[in-house]
């Protein structure tokens, strides 16, 4: 394969706009990403991939963080907006996709993953708001795609066509995975459990923008905090305020725990966090709270800290509850680790950048803060002995999961495409 | 006045039973008893008393817990319900009313209180159940009489039916108080300051059901513990959990508010109280929270431990708000004071009582548990050189503010208003 | 018996002054009190009486608040002292006495109990304090007679030398214990277990001083807080700051149940308290603390609700252990029930009270605050069908447990002598 | 100057030895170590090097953690040991010594720190232990060199005698510092802030042992958590049990600070530490505790955060203080900054230490924990231009600050010896 031919023609590059603008207009949250899947699968088959989705791609033991409710309802827009019911039907109440390009010729298996969700974020009004300006805004009233995400499916789907269309210049096996549920890192255990990379040799994922602006492609070595979600349920017992004796308060203990949570030990290996985000509890200022629902959430340096961390508010969870005599449940939401690349598919990586049009540096770019879940395939590629990298293409955002993000010049998505096909070319492409 | 003759006709008891059902019917809460209150001063124009409502019988800056949001809903119900417009304009927002009867001879000034406003519980849809059976259920989803104000309220207005039937028998004054806003403790201090009870030589006040059964009759010589009912709230500085630096968190300065608060020092001159009903913050894991609500209270067995604890509850939410580098809000919602009847009033009381058909035994009843704010008119009626006292008239009922409370059998209405009458005729009749 | 000759001796009189004082400079405390016990069966041999002491008036099961370290310290004193090895061995580590009058006549059995240990607090060096000016100051340094039990011991043996002077006018049996360790309420629970006022009939305690002054005797019909004393101790692991996951904070997990014991929630029926007096822990301050030790106790304004105050304690503490990851220790360290008086034997006293030398008033007085561990052995008589009363005789003190308290007026001796001498003949003189 | 001559004679080998086990066997503490100093003074003045000490090489205004009572303590200690009166005088009570090799001839200021100071740590009895085998067990009751000073301290002094005889090779200035009270982090910012390293050009502080064995040179790029020590005190208001509203809990207070700080907000740029290590409170357990007395420690991975950490204290202490009413003292006993190293002067200190005799290998060696007060020396030098760096020569310790630390093999001291000397010898020798 020409490598410097590895360039989106005019018309591949406005699908990849318009997927992306028709992606933004129909955000959907975390696992209910029906509508974005039926659109997914019906541009693989239509350009002749072999698709698994749904139940296909995704380990339902595995699954964190999922509404059943919230599904429901999806599940019944989605119909209402045209997805045939026997294609959900055969989701079986999952979302998330993988295309597989079996090329029949011998070779590595390379496998790239997009994530597909958007954020419960209201869309800005602001008219100059590049999706209110581009008219493409949310049509979905409390939930946008202030991530980017939609850009990074897209992207995917372009990808795709790449793939179809110069099947015969690859050899080997490519996957490209759309993930459901990365924001609050839900989705990815329960691909990766699923089995789906587990004969992956080649593997990458990224982000648009962070902390990359425009021309800018980051390669990542190492980086990104461990860390596990976790919802935290109190139930006590209601009594009047006035009988104190014949209640069990919920909300006492929750904020006890809140105490002795942030309070734990930290690790000498590395930074601890943890951080609790929401509370809720009672009903009336003199009623003893029966109930106490808690978010938090805690990350580590490492993997192992992090595990430290989470087992340590596994035991502090369960010693409050005796001491205040109620009961609780403790549910891991989401779940990543830390992220180590393997220096090859990481060189790889930069240079396939290197030589995409568009971009000016690339760098190396290690996330101190925030968390991915990519990092659970990442995980699961090395444990099976793979090589995996992770990267970020540049965007001139001014701060993601708000409101106003936007990506502001789609010459990124590109930059993102031409990156991923040279790095498939690279490991796949026949000599 | 021949006190043999202070009996209900037959006509009168079908109008107390009548009004009490239609109230049960129009349940509204707190403050927002506008259409109760047409319907009472509506009566009381028509039994040719000298009635005051809304702005003249409460002094606004005295008032605790008024939502102004809700007061406007309720408005807007209540015109749509065909409450006139002129009759709420001049109300001023305020709502409860008080009915005179001055009868220019000489003689002492007897006051009686009556609360009127219901609960935000939904009432029960069981078919059994008092109302659902009578046909009277209420009409205001989410809200109920379910503490029994409905027959207070109806009670009042037939001992206004007598006061203005039997005028002529009477000397002195008589005020008939229809206040809003008792539950929560909000309504009564506010009725107070006004000063409308200034001038009471006597008062009294009671409630149906409580500890007493029917044919009961339990006349109180001390009890209740005072109270001061807050909300809360902490404002911080929201950030994401990545960056803690730069966040304030306003739910984990509350968390620490909770186990503060609830270890604060008792007294040794009895019970004290500390509760915290309700905590809502956040609104994500991994955001710091930026705003934290509580609604709590405190409870003493005299106002002088009660006013303590409030106390401490301010300094002890200063000192945290600094320590976490929040801002504060603590706003009293709510007070009632301790009641020690004068025992000149409880004898009339009892003696009252005793001489009602279908009173079975009168007996000394104190409240060792909960809150009334009858109280804090009861303090000023005593601040002024008056003399008051308190009562139970029984009901079978099976507990207050549940959604299946009832009053079992409307008997238990002529009772309440036959103890009233004669403590009236006992005051105020002419020999 | 002519009551009207029940009146102290000059020599008698000089012999309860001469005790008391001796007592006050010789102060032992809590289990320790050898050389006390010493001089109190001496003085009962020679007047004839039975006498048990040590372990034969305590039960070592129920033995709460004894450090045996102290005990040995104070044995080895005793024996430098003069104390004879041969009756601290028939001690058994035990101190503590009881004189039993048996007439061979039949009749009731009537108990009186005097506490007789001191407290650890250093005795004031101001010339004008009783004991400094009148030469008999405490020779134990960092201990002194702070309570007035030396005059309760006083009393006590003054009372035996009475009985055994008037054993032929007196008829049943007489018993007059003398209790160690009654501050930290520890000593009468062992006492009572024993079994040793089983048999009684009527039963009486008394303290000198507290609300009573000069001249007055105050009789309780009620009174006295439910208490329970506990040490708690927390054992974790020690590690350097350095590598906090090494460690398990005994010190957090201490403070931690600060806050939770602290907001234990309180109960309808009446006060409850919590108070944690001391914390130690930790070593440095860059070393996790591998050990905590703190003293608490609660109390409850009935036994009930003590009881329910302490089952909670306990289940905080192990709940917050496990929390913490540590091992705790729950040491009850002592305990005192409420008081409720056998009216008849209120009476007695009361009229006993009445008739003595120098009494100007008797009256009714309850505790509200205050524990007093005499309640254990009230409670086990009343249990076994005997009637029991406590009572106050006044003296001019200001105030207890400070190093300058004194009874100032050594006549208020023979007040509480003459009430309890009265009180045992009213019930046990031949007429 | 011939490089290959700087080798201890036998006779400089067998003093070094001798001085470290004298030292050993007096060990002082922190701001108390006046033997020691007089030990150092005396040796310098016959080496006829320019000596300064106590108030001359420390700011009074910069000293932190030292107790006035422990000083005079001492004091009188080294007088009963013979140091001389007028010689203490001269201190102004303050500890540490610095020699000044001026030869007269241009060229740069080269410094090097020892630190002289021992623990309160009793030494072993085991008779295996070096110091016992060797017969030069602490002398000092509760105290010992069990961090190994008294290794720093005979190198600095091997190091005057090389550079007294020396003198003649050299050029420039040769400053040789023995500092106090680098246990707690509190000697080195008073030194600093004395101005005594402006001057400056070159500096090197070491450790024997922690990471590196014997044979091992670690040098540092960068490394060490910046700290602060505080002492903090909660003066509360007395109170018994009985009457809580009397009191002011110091302890409580304290306890809800152990939570509080022990929660704090960490930081995204790095490691955050909060470590309580004591806890000292209350009198009784039925005594409302008037004083608390608690022992802290905060770490950043950089001096930045280290100093948020820091204000946060402050501000949490200063906000709980007045949540519960009490007063508070908060005390700076400590502090350490975090340590980045100049290049060229790692790059000299490691080829200085390539060439010693008994250096098997030289290698990065960077301290992820801990603190070291050296690195505010460090930072000073730096402020004025200077270049630094920072070593550890190794020794098969099996742990600090334990009762049996023991550097085992004394081949250890000169390879510490071989390595500064070297390093004087690279920057100021004569070519």
């Amino acid at each position: 394969m020409d490598l410097n031919k590895i360039i989106l023609s005019d018309e591949a590059r406005k699908e990849l706009v318009n997927d992306r603008r028709w992606l933004h207009a129909h955000p959907e949250e975390g696992w209910c990403v029906f509508e974005t899947t039926w659109f997914i699968v019906r541009r693989l088959r239509s350009l002749g991939l072999e698709v698994l989705a749904g139940i296909d791609v995704i380990e339902p033991d595995a699954v964190m963080g999922r509404n059943e409710a919230l599904v429901l309802a999806a599940q019944q827009r989605a119909i209402e907006h045209g997805v045939p019911k026997e294609f959900l039907e055969s989701l079986s109440g999952y979302t998330g996709a993988m295309a597989i390009l079996r090329t029949g010729r011998p070779g590595p298996v390379t496998a790239l993953r997009f994530d597909i969700d958007a954020l419960p974020i209201e869309e800005t009004d602001d008219p100059q708001h590049e999706a209110n300006a581009g008219h493409f805004r949310s049509q979905n009233p409390g939930f946008s795609h202030a991530c980017g995400h939609d850009g990074h499916a897209a992207i995917g789907l372009a990808l795709c066509r790449w793939l179809s269309e110069n099947r015969e210049q690859l050899k080997g096996t490519v996957k490209i995975l759309f993930q459901p549920a990365e924001e609050g890192v839900r989705g990815a255990a329960a691909m990766a459990a699923k089995g789906i990379v587990d004969d992956v040799d080649w593997f990458a994922g990224g982000h648009i923008g962070c902390s990359a602006k425009l021309g800018d492609v980051g390669v990542s070595h190492f980086g990104y905090l461990a860390t596990t979600k976790f919802d935290l349920e109190f139930f006590g017992q209601s009594a009047a305020a006035g009988s104190p004796e014949k209640g069990r308060s919920a909300l006492m203990c929750a904020a006890a725990a809140c105490l002795s949570l942030g309070s734990l030990p930290g690790h000498s290996q590395g930074i601890t966090r943890v951080q609790i985000g929401k509370f809720i509890s009672g009903t009336g200022r003199n009623i003893i709270a029966d109930h106490a629902y808690m978010q938090l959430e805690v990350r580590g340096e490492t993997t192992e800290i992090n595990d430290y961390m989470a087992k340590n508010v596994e035991q502090t969870v369960k010693g409050l509850a005796l001491a205040y005599g109620v009961d609780y449940k403790l549910t891991r939401m989401g779940e990543a680790v830390t992220y180590k690349g393997d220096e090859e598919a990481v060189a790889l990586l930069k240079s396939a950048a290197r030589e995409v049009p568009g971009v000016h540096s690339v760098v190396d770019m290690n996330a101190k803060i925030g968390s991915e879940d990519c990092t659970m395939l990442i995980r699961r590629v090395q444990e099976h002995g793979g090589k995996a990298a992770f990267c970020y293409y540049g965007c001139n955002h001014h701060g993601h999961h708000r409101p106003d993000f936007s990506i502001q010049d789609e010459t990124s998505l590109p930059i993102g495409w031409g990156t991923f096909a040279r790095f498939i070319a690279e490991i796949n492409s026949q000599d």
